[in-house]
């Protein structure tokens, strides 16, 4: 079975807005073994829509439509799916009925404005909207579904979930399903692994999938789902595993971030991290994994040097001497934010993420990133030569997957 | 002039990536006056991308096709583009000559692999590539403009602006530019700006867009930069203005955070930030902002109560008396970090940000938020009733704009 998104908003072609709802479509769809053959966007104009809906490829059976159901002006999405499918346009007393109810919950009175919302074409089935006052709706003609949704990504998603669940599930076959691993990478280029992999002899029907990720790279293996216990596809698996198992750092979806949290949480191990050149990006990145609050006491961003001296501990000499750039400061600030936050380890950053700031002696690029456990304290020394996000990116990065290997080597407590 | 952009890649149509550029190409285009009618993604497989080709809208001059131009097997998109035209290709020394250099300066030695990349349609115009090894090109058929370019995002950027800057900004008239101005709103859904806005006389010409961005909502006014100084324009511009003035922040495309630097760097006045509930979403955002180390000093995540009281001060007593999630607790977090920062202003936050964690006493979505000055020390509470991450965003929006009112009414120092 095979799909087209069709997203309805200028202020996506006006570059206001990144379409994220097409990448969510793109991922269920392909969990439920349908393929989203393409993805059109286009402007807020009856004319531009209508071209879509004609634009339609012959072996499209799933049109999915997005944005434009809001309640002004600029949204015509309604009249002219209407239109396209030659459909009357109805008040619809179940979607009215809603929109009271929605406003009701939140002590607010609709307007004529809002009762916009409650006109549907007629035939259509209604998709609930837990949200917000827009239902969807969908229609079957002629063996096509053509369903619409609002625009607003947390609407459309839950509302395309259980889309997908009650009305798609039942018309995809279990053999339409692909199935996709990928092999998660640092520290390798692209075309270096595109060099590895040809090597490796590979058997029919596996696609390859090379996605550049800075810094990472993915190599994606996608094949249907009847070969996933085939022996031969499980060997040609574990062939290319060993030849990149160097840079492989995960082998399913987790990010580097999620690889972090699970080594601290297996081995019962807590974190502080003082960071200066990434401004908290660590702290945010770790924050961000669900569950990271078991292991992740204290963050503390700290610019100043007098931060780093009081709160730290870093000592006025070390940093008079040495500058707030350099390894000595970058292992007193390990030792102390492990100290402040009472963890097993603790970790920092400081350097120059550019784009100015460089000396002759330390230019641009120049970072240090200290590691404390009961063990050992101690600080590795990098010059990145990126710009100013992908130096502070890269040192995150060197950061994690250090903490990464010191767990796994065993030397913290 | 308007234009079509093609994005060549299966990664995103399956969901694995987000497409940034055309975002980009959107807004940069918009900014000399080309109207990108359509966008159009397709997956590495040359059916479609030549179905694409043929799919063009006869009012289109200008044809960017992104994507598919890397070294690995996937990439395809140079023979397309050559087969879809009626090119010839060939290997174009100019650019087996920058593939070397690049390697060269890395250290490293490139393989036949990467030597497809070298690989140009004939006819065409090498566009230089300073990020990468594959450069992009273009060529001019019967007044239609096809240029092709990398798809990873830094290189796409770069070479597109100096693209349009050397190749489109010749092509367009300051006629055909189009004016955008923005109100950003926090405070007032969408339905309502709606609603005030029909009652207010509009001028033929301007044309409005209403963007819900959660939790802000923009207004869009678009109008041809001829417009511009126009009385009548100007006089409901100042109208709308006026009816909405309580809701806005900014009336230019600065960022909530923006606001809050530009005032905190114009009064002279430095900030320290302890979160717990918001896990350093606040200090990311504000670190966010270039120029932000001159005023942003300390930023402190702490999840525990040891890091509370031990490093910010917290009272034990008010710890276990109110709790954590307290106006009490809120006080001394933002007068410890203020203390800590040796800033101006201290500001945090504690809360229950869900899904559990809630009490019937404290349902999830209270939430305190702390403010300290020299002047004076208090806590706002707030239940917000969204989901985990809308209720850390409410936070930090009531944080930095009650940040920027106590800034405007000048009790600080």
């Amino acid at each position: 079975m095979k799909a087209k998104l069709i997203s309805i908003g200028s202020e996506i072609l006006n570059g206001q807005t990144l379409n994220t709802n097409s990448v969510f479509a793109g991922k269920e769809l392909s969990r439920i073994g349908i393929e989203l053959s393409s993805s059109e966007t286009v402007r807020d104009e009856e004319k531009s829509i209508l071209r879509a809906f004609t634009n339609i490829e012959k072996d499209i059976s799933l049109v999915l439509i997005t944005g434009g159901l809001g309640p002004t002006e600029d949204d015509i999405t309604r009249f002219s799916f209407a239109k396209a499918l030659d459909l009357k346009l109805k008040e619809s007393a179940k979607a009215k009925a809603k929109i009271n109810d929605f406003f009701e919950k939140a002590g607010r009175k609709p307007t004529q404005t809002n009762y916009v919302q409650a006109i549907i074409p007629e035939g259509c089935t209604l998709i609930d909207n837990s949200w917000g006052t827009a239902p969807g709706f969908y229609i079957d003609i002629d063996s096509i579904i053509y369903a619409c949704f609002p625009g607003v990504p947390k609407e459309f998603e839950q509302m395309f979930l259980h889309f997908a669940d009650s009305v798609l599930k039942a018309r995809t076959h279990e053999t339409d399903k692909k199935e996709r691993k990928y092999f998660k990478m640092y520290g390798i280029p692209e075309s270096k692994v595109a060099d590895i992999v040809r090597d490796i002899e590979r058997p029919p029907g596996i696609e390859l999938g090379f996605y550049p990720r800075f810094p990472e790279v993915h190599l994606e293996f996608s094949y249907s789902s009847g070969l996933s216990n085939d022996a031969e596809t499980l060997k040609y698996l574990e062939n290319t595993f060993e030849a990149l198992k160097d840079f492989i750092f995960s082998v399913d979806e987790d990010s580097i971030a999620q690889k972090l949290i699970d080594a601290l949480i297996k081995n019962q191990l807590t974190l502080s991290i003082a960071e200066s050149c990434t401004g908290g990006l660590i702290s945010q990145t770790v924050v961000d994994v669900p569950g990271s609050s078991k292991c992740f006491n204290l963050g503390l961003v700290s610019y100043s040097n007098s931060a780093k001296v009081e709160l730290l501990g870093v000592s006025l000499a070390t940093v008079e001497k040495f500058g707030s750039v350099s390894g000595d400061c970058a292992i007193e600030m390990a030792a102390g934010v492990r100290a402040k936050g009472k963890t097993d380890i603790g970790i920092s950053t400081t350097g120059i993420a550019g784009p100015t700031g460089g000396t002759a002696e330390k230019p641009v690029g120049t970072t240090f990133i200290g590691f404390s456990t009961s063990k050992e304290t101690f600080a590795k020394q990098f010059t990145f030569k990126r710009d100013r996000n992908e130096n502070r990116k890269l040192t995150m990065y060197h950061a994690i997957t250090g903490l990464i290997k010191l767990i796994n080597t065993g030397k913290i407590r």
